[in-house]
């Protein structure tokens, strides 16, 4: 594999950045993980305009306009004849001298890598293998006031605590201190009762997930009422299915939370019937 | 400089991480910054026990021994014909595939960075060159829930956005949803009212620093009643006078809290004091 390093394509065990790059140090790095099908990128605007929110929120001022950005990526999956990926792009405040706060004159480090992935659309295949096994986890999410929930960043060790935690689960799901669930580790909540779907608020501490924005467009095209709020833990036990959704899962079935089955996921299948035919129409 | 990577002693241009080693990706490291004196760290026994102690907490299996980490720091230290330094050493959970949940056959990377200090002690000079200005910030600190306080980790945002917060002052300092003062974005924090010391309990969300236990050992030496426990920022405000901790300021008073000014640091310049006639007896 080849990645993209600080502006050159290098062999994948040459692609390294510095030690004293903040991204190591301090996590101090934005970052997205995009898919790409039949070579493009699947959403690319809404990701880029995410990465620019984190960016902001992180005070990383960087002069890479979205081109630039989507060019990288884009030489990226070419230097490998990748068409179907994996793609995580990232922006680190870059090298600077040893003290806490950032200087101005940051030289932000920009790396793209890249992993093959089956083909998409409504004939491609799965990244997963079954519906998911969901457990909730003690480890509390980040609360918007320690980082903003809506940037997405290279400090994620609550999600890898929260997989510990949820040991052989395929996904951990945090609840915070006032019994709300928020999100998955890696992923976005969603839950159908009664015929209308729900999903957590971002004024929670949740990531505004670009699956999760797309999943909601796709469910007014169908009539699907939605509705965002809080919701504990008994409505989601109480509910007539369950779904998680992310960049490379796409829409994922829930088949059990804690010691909750679900026997169906018609909702969600429609729905991820949908985003398949979606991808189809933009990239095959 | 050199610095040591995964094993080897290489060239400060050199000295990198792998794009996907997790302490890049996700901020899944541990890390002690240390303080060279005469060519030995400083209470090594409390940083490698403090390391331990966040390895543990997120579940980071590594070999290395307390003599073998050790010896890569002075390894490093030899290597740049350092004796008086930083030090800052990392162990990260290594290179493994892309998913979160992290792999049983871990492979973690070491990492020890140097840079010059000036000689330390009694006559020595102080690497700050003025009492801090501190400001508080509405940055809140990592709850224990979310990451444990007690490690010391890669993800590090929370301090730089407070640092960031704070402007032009020299230190951030965090305060919890409830108002207790916690700590410095990267320092302990103590204030003396009436004769006796304070400082933020470890119950809270901070960090149980190696120079915060020192400087409570000296206190009790020199029969300076210290007390642990929960302030506010009142508290902070009344006090007599104030200072920072942390291994590579030593003892930092405070200029300035917020609007509050301190016009002496008596109990602080005597605890410095002490501080610098530990480091000559142990080092010099």
């Amino acid at each position: 594999m080849r990645y993209h390093v600080d502006g050159d394509l290098v062999d994948a065990e040459d692609a390294t950045v510095s030690v004293r790059d903040r991204g190591f140090q301090y996590g101090d790095a934005a970052f997205e993980t995009l898919r790409a099908y039949g070579g493009q990128t699947f959403a690319w605007v809404a990701h880029h305009r995410r990465l620019e929110a984190t960016c902001d929120a992180l005070g990383i001022d960087h002069d890479f306009d979205s081109g630039a950005l989507r060019g990288r990526v884009h030489e990226t999956l070419a230097a490998n004849d990748l068409t179907e990926a994996y793609v995580r792009l990232s922006i680190t405040r870059g090298v600077q001298d040893g003290r806490l706060a950032p200087r101005e004159n940051a030289d932000p480090t920009v790396v793209v890598v890249v992993d093959p992935l089956p083909k998409g659309g409504v004939d491609g295949e799965r990244v997963w293998n079954a519906p998911a096994d969901v457990q909730t986890t003690t480890v509390r999410p980040t609360p918007d006031a320690t980082i903003p929930s809506n940037a997405k960043t290279h400090n994620y060790l609550p999600g890898v605590l929260g997989r510990i935690d949820a040991e052989d689960a395929d996904e951990a799901l945090f609840v915070d201190d006032d019994g709300h669930v928020t999100e998955g580790a890696s992923s976005n909540l969603f839950f159908v009762d009664d015929g209308t779907l729900y999903t957590p608020s971002t004024d929670l501490d949740v990531l505004p997930g670009v699956t999760r924005w797309a999943v909601t467009e796709l469910a007014a095209d169908l009539g699907i009422p939605v509705e965002t709020g809080r919701y504990d833990l008994g409505d989601l036990y109480a509910a007539d299915e369950a779904f998680l959704t992310n960049t490379t899962w796409e829409v994922r079935p829930i088949a059990r939370v804690d010691d909750t089955s679900y026997s169906t996921c018609k909702v969600g299948a429609a729905l991820a019937h949908e985003y398949a035919r979606e991808v189809e129409r933009r990239h095959y």
